[in-house]
């Protein structure tokens, strides 16, 4: 017997952070909710983490998802972007391991093969995808349209770890 | 009328963060403490993340600093390993700045420059001084070592903040 799981992806930065839940039974996907975490770019780095570290926490509180999956970051730009990106990706991990949820780690184009099909792709084509496969899904920005994104690509590969749940609790 | 302050150093890292608590009156320093938090290689990044979180966290709970102090980390390695340093290090400014402290970034040289004097320095070098700057420091390892040169760091540059706490208690 499958039950329902509700997924949280997280798309970190930091200055915005998106994030969207979705739910996930078999082969079929639900919108719940999506939304972005700002950073206030005028206060010292360690507060702007607190903001990224409270605001996520009050959404894994509000809307009490299941697993949690994070966007494993393309490392392409200058090593002060990477760092920066890197104190906005602890604060995402940790906020729902500390809630208890295991956390799953995805490439970027691993997410928009889950999506689009393919490894690349423009992000229009992601808004598109996302409104075909949840037609009541609604996202502001690309925050939280990717971090959408991430929650569907765990549901399609999250499969060995429900297989073995449901062995175990046979 | 000054008041002494308890500083917490903290010089992040991944696989090892070391912690390093003073205090400090006037020109005065006082060891207090200093140790290492470290999270386990074998398990996923979330809940190495977690580790040092409720590490650090143990540490600012027992020993209830005033002000923390965090390494500006040198970004000289490659993109994987600035991601992972900032990942910790995100951790590491976030602990204390849930526990309402300010916290503050020093350069890797200006702490070289605070404890031996000079912007460049072994790793000795700083462990002897740190003897001679405060004898009853006791400390395993770089980490801890590092942690404790931050906190005095920190002792030394922050006279303006304090000038200015005192003239608003006046």
């Amino acid at each position: 017997m499958r039950d329902t799981i509700r997924i949280i992806g997280i798309d970190p930065g930091l200055r915005r952070t998106g994030w969207g839940i979705i739910e996930t039974l078999g082969n079929s996907l639900r919108f719940v909710a999506s939304g972005t975490v700002t950073s206030d770019g005028d206060m010292d780095l360690a507060s702007r983490l607190r903001q990224l570290h409270d605001g996520l926490e009050d959404v894994v509180h509000n809307y009490r998802p299941h697993e949690a999956a994070v966007e494993q970051t393309f490392v392409n730009k200058d090593a002060v972007a990477t760092l920066k990106l890197g104190q906005a990706r602890g604060i995402a991990m940790l906020v729902p391991a500390r809630a208890g949820l295991p956390v799953s780690e995805y490439a970027p184009n691993a997410v928009k093969k889950s999506v689009i099909g393919v490894g690349h792709g423009e992000k229009q084509q992601i808004h598109m995808m996302l409104k075909i496969l949840m037609p009541k899904a609604e996202f502001k920005g690309n925050d939280a349209a990717d971090a959408l994104a991430i929650a569907i690509c765990h549901a399609h590969n999250r499969g060995g770890d429900r297989m073995r749940k449901v062995l175990a609790s046979a």
